[in-house]
């Protein structure tokens, strides 16, 4: 009943048929899109951007007006939970994130406290309604956060990290000051993406981009099982309409079936990973997002329609729970009429069964 | 005839039974060891080191001297190639590696040329060989060369990349530039194996650090291919002993079965592989290398030994074609003391099977 006119990300999400493949890209909104560019160049800083409503909401809009987007993402940032615990955020052009107060000792640790998300980051629950609003039903809305481990990660090292040297050594040194970052990060997630929700996200997304650089049971222990708390501590149905999730872990294709057992509808593909052999193995059970090289779009537009039609060839015949995306965000260095490529391709995809069709089911 | 005297490691590769687990150290000889900082502050910068065999052989045995190590790996570098195709190769502080010439034109890429290993590469032949003597016989020693991806990643980029954004450019939109500079790259580095063998090198090994960030297509067509003629015409035999090949491709967890099949007897596994599942999918077909999260190596002793354990106890019972290394280079920032807890857990493990022993075939 409040389905969007566009319906078709949430149909694949559901698994449901569609009448196209829907299509959306991580960091849609963003530096390759000349707007993108002006209305920050003018605003001040990307925090500046996510902590106004108003502009996050405009910005979230900005590749809807350009391209025939199946869905919208808030904009915002994984690392506004960390900034909201007290660890001080700020994006050096160049360097990307750093924490002013990284957590390198058991005292800090100990003061650790999940923020309010209608409080400390009001500004976040705030983006999603402005953006619901502005989208006045046209397509679903993703609120989304980092998962617990990848929020670990930049909390303990401070910024991004070749080796991860402070996470690994606490971990391995001492896994229980570990487990304690890890659960008030899993309770700050759970309530945010909650609240996204009560603020009209239609559906949510975990990012984990830093789980795929560990060993395969300690991706289990320290990365899955908070995931797997989230997925289960959310909010399933908001006025009649059930609340999808989904999960993106980077670097994650080798543990694709034990992701999907979270419950999550969907898993997002890194483009290392085969979507056809992702899509035998983890069966019908979840829907599967994905999964383009981003490097594609660096290339001619002829060049990305062929590629683009690979990947869609490799999901299979039947398109039934494919969410067309990148294998990762887009590049800012992407010129904005290559991405007009990739989307005309899928759009103008024919399904070959009639079972993908709405009206054939 | 020729075989040195501890041939643990050669048993291993071969799949034949050992007294016990080979084990070895990727970037065993390097900055975590305070001998090798001394010689290095004496002599110069890193490439001083690897352009002069008699250091280069002295900074290899090393780490044979702490520890009961079961090979000897040249000190060298993978780009020692590039450099002498003419890109001019220089090492900055804390920034890694850095070429004056990237390939970004076509002019560029049709002037490349082969190097003689003989000529141009004389300082890793002779380093070779003078590392071989200097061995004595203890243990096996083992050649190596980067990929041709991974050299072309160096190459066109001119440093390492997050993005890899002249390399995906070049792959995407002229696939022809990428595969002349490929099959270059795989004929210098064919030579030059071959040349390291003719040399004195008992085992070879191919890094492929890159492959992991390609397409699962991608990786087959610019990676593998590659890898594959350069098996198909490494020299088999001297002086009637089998010349062993390694494939370590990190983040290529997904594609064991495929690199299996280029006929190399072992592959190097990154830490986020699981190794017993990893021995589920190859088989017996060929050895497996790894895989221990050098991060591990920044816990306690006891940790140490703990994680350890669980790598050999993931293998399985049965540890024939079982090397033992760490699933990437050691860590400038691990203890020395810390390796030695490794090795001797390596070591000391019982094998439980009486197939696994020498005494047992």
């Amino acid at each position: 009943m409040t389905r969007p006119s566009n319906d078709t990300f949430l149909r694949a999400l559901f698994r449901e048929p569609a009448a196209h493949i829907p299509v959306w890209l991580m960091r849609q909104a963003g530096r390759y899109l000349p707007e993108y560019r002006a209305l920050r160049a003018h605003a001040g800083d990307f925090m500046a951007l996510c902590k106004n409503p108003a502009l996050a909401s405009e910005i979230a809009l900005q590749p809807l007006a350009r391209y025939a987007l199946d869905a919208a993402i808030v904009f915002s940032d994984i690392l506004t939970i960390p900034d909201a615990m007290g660890l001080g955020l700020s994006f050096v052009e160049n360097e990307g994130p750093k924490f002013e107060h990284p957590l390198r000792n058991e005292r800090q640790i100990r003061r650790l406290f999940v923020p309010d998300p209608f409080d400390r980051l009001r500004y976040v629950t705030d983006a999603v309604s402005a953006t619901r609003k502005a989208l006045n039903g046209a397509v679903p809305l993703i609120g989304f956060a980092g998962s617990p481990y990848t929020l670990a990660c930049y909390m303990i090292e401070g910024s991004r990290s070749n080796d991860f040297r402070f996470v690994k050594t606490m971990m391995y040194s001492r896994p229980d000051l570990m487990r304690r970052i890890l659960e008030i990060v899993t309770e700050a997630v759970l309530r945010s993406l909650n609240a996204q929700i009560e603020s009209g996200a239609q559906v949510v997304m975990i990012f984990d981009s830093w789980g795929g650089n560990l060993a395969t049971a300690a991706f289990q222990e320290f990365s899955l099982f908070y995931m797997r708390q989230i997925i289960a501590g959310l909010i399933k149905k908001k006025e009649g309409e059930r609340i999808p999730s989904i999960i993106f872990a980077k670097g994650g294709g080798m543990w694709l079936e034990a992701i999907a057992s979270t419950g999550c509808e969907a898993l997002g593909l890194d483009w290392m990973t085969d979507i056809g052999e992702a899509r035998r193995r983890v069966g019908r059970e979840v829907a599967l997002q994905g999964n383009l090289d981003p490097g594609v779009l660096f290339a001619p537009p002829e060049n990305i329609a062929a590629e683009t039609g690979k990947v869609i060839d490799a999901y299979g015949p039947d398109a039934t729970g494919f969410i067309f995306n990148l294998g990762h965000g887009i590049s800012q260095f992407t010129p904005p009429e290559h991405v007009a490529a990739l989307i005309r391709t899928v759009h103008e995809h024919r399904l070959t069964k009639g079972k993908n069709l709405v009206s054939g089911y």
